[in-house]
């Protein structure tokens, strides 16, 4: 179990550094009127990665989540750079987070964060016939690699340190898929 | 099918009015120092809410979505109000968006939304034995509520318009906790 980082210092900064906010006036159908703000990402879009073994594991990664100050147990994920195509961000962050690559990628489907007020958007990609390969990302740490039965995933959200929604979404769905295509 | 709203206005509003941002200076084990920023919630923590009939279908509510600008299928849910205990809030939330009380609700687990850059923490809340039951919140409409059958989540989130990561990892959640204390 790794040890958390220490807290040097905290301060609060300007929120426009690193968001937009817009206000939508809103008229419903039945002739409602709203004001709602909703959150701008201002990147390019995101992929999580579900890396399954042959023998039916799945590789999960745990990393320090600074909104928790946390470990936390979950999917390889990251924000899509210029220039690069989904599955391409996936195949870099399975090197970077987990250190394999693989020979098989297929994107699932897309899943939100929270739709009611955020426009961001994450791809699941699936990710088969892995092999060793490792690329060096902007990570502070190694990222400890934990494989889990992918038939074992009720127990996997009994965890304490294992909660974000979006992985454990595309955990299930990933399963459903292969339940299904195989 | 709903219409969409009308955008009658947008614009851009100081993100100050509606997030703080904090930003952590952190030394990991490792000796490797890196600067984190984090979207702080002011509010109390939310709640979800998967509401299962005594026939096994699970009541999902389509709302307008303003992230994303579209209606999206998915759980009750909303934020704590002052006072108000997770159980109160999701009893709450249940007849404001969906017309029904429940006589029985668990909590399951509590997921997180993006745990790297968000503090936001929302309780997953079983509700059975339901009951009709309505109370009028701010909802701008009243929401479309349509039954899903638990047993086929496999082809719900292959819909366009069920992509919220909560709200799929509570559904499943529930889905394994019914199918191991049945």
């Amino acid at each position: 179990m790794s040890k958390l980082p220490k807290i040097h210092a905290r301060r609060d900064l300007d929120p426009s550094k690193m968001f937009s906010i817009e206000q939508l006036d809103l008229e419903f159908s039945n002739g409602e009127r709203r004001r709602y703000q909703r959150l701008k990402s201002r990147g390019l879009g995101a992929v999580i990665v579900v890396p399954v073994r042959d023998d039916g594991q799945v590789l999960l990664i745990r990393e320090y989540a600074a909104g928790l100050h946390r470990y936390e147990l979950g999917l390889v994920k990251g924000r899509l750079e210029a220039g690069e195509d989904m599955l391409e961000a996936a195949q870099r962050e399975l090197q970077e987070e987990a250190g394999f690559a693989a020979r098989e990628l297929t994107e699932l489907t897309t899943l939100s964060l929270a739709p009611g007020y955020m426009t961001h958007v994450t791809h699941v990609v699936l990710a088969r016939d892995l092999y060793p390969s490792r690329l060096t990302g902007d990570e502070p740490e190694e990222l400890e690699v934990l494989p889990w039965p992918l038939a074992q995933l009720h127990e996997l959200v009994q965890r304490p340190d294992c909660t974000e929604g979006r992985s454990i979404a595309a955990l299930y769905i990933a399963r459903d898929h292969l339940l299904n295509n195989s």
